[in-house]
């Protein structure tokens, strides 16, 4: 088998045998296919698409490029249902500090391996390590019992799981072949599934801050993963939610931590009320897939007595203390950051939207992202949001708190946040559902069989 | 300037600038863009297209990536006109060992930069380093001096001319993009350019042994190198000919220049006088546009003459011995090849049709060819046809004699050989002409107007 005709076949729209996969994921693992061919194909995939089995053949043969955990295996086997949570990535989103504490607080192991902030969304490992002395690079054994004590874990991807994707998406980074569902889909779920899952949760975003803006653009990956996931045997579904502003009233390391910590404790507040259903409806989702509730009202309630009665908070502390992260900083006033600076509303008006992707760049130029892989983080900078779209503001009343790591970040963070709010002299129309839709198998299937060659159209993923 | 935008520009059909195709092209020569980067610009490239001037832009920057020839300048300056002919590739095209010396006995420089065998075609340097002695690595300096000397030199590439293409053709070659329309033409024409030709004559192959088989491509194809060759300030022609046989009675490397000399001693067959016809009219529009002669059909007649007054062969024996060969070879029996086959017909009946590619296939087992750059080739390995298209033979009538260097070469090369054979009962519809049709820049400019976006259209360059 020679990478050149591989090369050709996907180039010309030829599907490639699972062989043939298999053959190019274990070349670019063992890196004994040069990155030059590997970069060609992607380039290929990316310009004449993937059918459907070659992406479901692609997720397969990435997530058995390496090692592979299994909770239910070794000599101490878990016996409760492994499910995860996964979102495509949004601005302000830390709905894995809740919904893992909820689902193990109900009986579900969580196995949550994450990853770090890069471009215009932070990232969950990022948002943790804030916590003095938390620790997210586990090993295999080590996840294994963090799951037997508490059931839960956030971790980092290990070296030995999935290296197929560590090379190929370093390769996509470099060459302009990310935005692909077919990529996409194989990256996300190879990851997912070698965690050895029983379901998955998938939060896919849509809407000025997601990478996926256009809606339907957005439940064609939703469709896409979910059918190539139950293909795997995982019980999977996706819903499709609204990212047109950030979720919640934090963006940042600490202080999306702290505002968790806050709905752990039953804290509500007009702004974090949208980020707490989602939450909960996400929540939920796992622990149906799970087995834990007959029907999905039954798991709601469930899941929002496991937010009630502190339960979730004991299982999140408990995580924390496991992955030795010092438990007081929740207790006093640990966000310190170098420079606040509180920006005012420039004129009276409705805040009619808000351009979430630029918001997610001024989190990351005001110190709490990376330009670069390995770039440290400031896990004090961020921003505090004090109203959402539709609100009315004077003149001069506070729309955000800026924290800076140095002051010279904050001109043009200003100026970028500026730029990024619509303002409008009448009420806007009223912001569509948090949730869009939800969909199972059935409805992934109804999707991809009214757009059979849709993930063979260039036209049709020229944005994601 | 980043080469990661340079590669989304590409992939979403968004034209690049002269300037970022130079970066490109700057970056690819020096080696300071990576291979991977390249490879993925390449298949967007091949994929996405190119437009007409991105195509003119990149032929001009590939050209101005290293040393040029400049016949008219320098100490001692030639003045008559420097004209080249090119061809796009077939089975044994010996055309050049003709044309040459009849353009510099007609007064014209030819200063003919040449490749070597690489897949089923031969290459004009292997030929001609048949002749034991002869050197084809000149320095641009020798190359002056030889056609200062003789006015025809057949040479290798220089390591300083064009290296973009040097990186680009072997990243093109691994990556299945050879065959993109705009990259092929700036390929041929950025070498042909840098050797400061006042005009040139392409012999763009069509039919069963071409790189481009079909004929709308092929078409498509001449009118992209004479548009850009002329924009770039070189009068150029393309002629469209046959290749749905091999040209003339011989494919191998010194029986291919046994037979050139052959013609220029004006010793003629039937089986070789469409090879005289094609380099007299090739001979022909070199002179015409090098402006030796008024007319075409002045300019065919003194081809014929130089052809007949012994002054084109004159010229050949000057250049051998100009670049070190031996010219007594061609007066002595000097093919001895290892191993000899005659061919016979397996049945009675008429030549139909050859797959001349096929053809091809089975002169590079023989020895003639090689399979990977660098790799030695047979000088005497080859094969004389005996029969053309349309020819009647009887049962265990000769068809051809095969020169192998193993006798282990020969079942394949048999086997191959009669398979690309189509024979029938009945006399078949007579060949079409040599040569199909002549564009001019007028001609071209229709041909291209026709389809404008034709070099964007991924499926009108698939096959090429």
């Amino acid at each position: 088998m020679h990478p050149i005709d591989l090369i050709r076949k996907t180039r010309d729209r030829q599907p490639l045998t699972p062989e043939e996969i298999r053959f190019l994921v274990a070349g670019a693992a063992s890196e004994t296919i040069p990155a030059d061919q590997l970069a060609a194909w992607l380039m290929a995939a990316r310009l004449s698409g993937l059918s459907l089995d070659e992406i479901h053949q692609l997720t397969l043969a990435m997530r058995d490029s390496g090692e592979r955990f299994h909770p239910h295996a070794g000599p101490q086997p878990l016996t409760a249902p492994a499910v995860d949570k996964h979102s495509t990535g949004g601005v302000g989103d830390k709905t894995s500090f809740l919904v893992a504490p909820i689902a193990a607080a109900c009986g579900l192991l969580v196995p949550m391996i994450s990853g770090r902030a890069l471009g215009h969304t932070g990232g969950t490992l990022d948002k943790l390590e804030s916590i003095p002395g938390l620790r997210t690079a586990l090993s295999l054994p080590q996840l294994h019992a963090a799951l037997r004590s508490t059931g839960l874990a956030i971790v980092s991807q290990t070296p030995t799981l999935v290296p197929a994707d560590r090379i190929l998406y370093a390769l996509r980074d470099r060459t302009a072949t990310v935005d692909s569902p077919g990529l996409i889909c194989a990256s996300i779920l190879s990851k997912k599934l070698a965690a050895g899952l029983d379901a998955l949760v998938l939060d896919v975003k849509t809407g000025s801050g997601a990478f996926l803006t256009d809606f339907a653009q957005a439940r064609y990956l939703a469709a896409l993963l979910v059918s190539t996931a139950e293909s795997a045997g995982t019980r999977t579904v996706a819903l499709l939610t609204d990212m047109n502003q950030p979720l919640g009233s934090a963006a940042g390391n600490w202080i999306e931590l702290a505002e968790s910590v806050a709905l752990l404790r039953n804290q509500r507040s007009r702004l974090t009320d949208p980020l707490r259903d989602l939450c909960l409806q996400l929540a939920a989702w796992m622990l149906h897939l799970g087995g834990v509730a007959p029907s999905l009202p039954a798991a709601l309630d469930r899941a929002e007595r496991a937010l009630a009665d502190g339960s979730a908070l004991d299982r999140f502390l408990a995580m924390v203390r496991t992955q030795g992260g010092d438990t007081t900083v929740f207790d006093r006033d640990f966000h310190q950051p170098a420079v606040t600076h509180t920006l005012l509303a420039p004129r009276s008006g409705y805040l009619a939207a808000q351009d979430t992707t630029a918001l997610g760049w001024v989190v990351q130029r005001l110190g709490a992202g990376r330009t670069q892989p390995g770039e440290p983080v400031d896990p004090h900078a961020g921003i505090h949001f004090h109203a959402r779209n539709g609100d009315f503001l004077a003149l001069d009343q506070p729309i955000a708190t800026l924290y800076a790591s140095h002051p010279e970040q904050l001109p043009e963070a200003i100026a970028l946040f500026h730029a990024a709010l619509t303002w409008s002299d009448t009420p806007p129309a009223p912001t569509g559902p948090l949730v869009h839709s939800v969909l199972d198998l059935a409805a992934a299937r109804q999707i991809l069989s009214e757009s059979p060659t849709q993930a063979h159209t260039p036209g049709h993923h020229a944005v994601i």
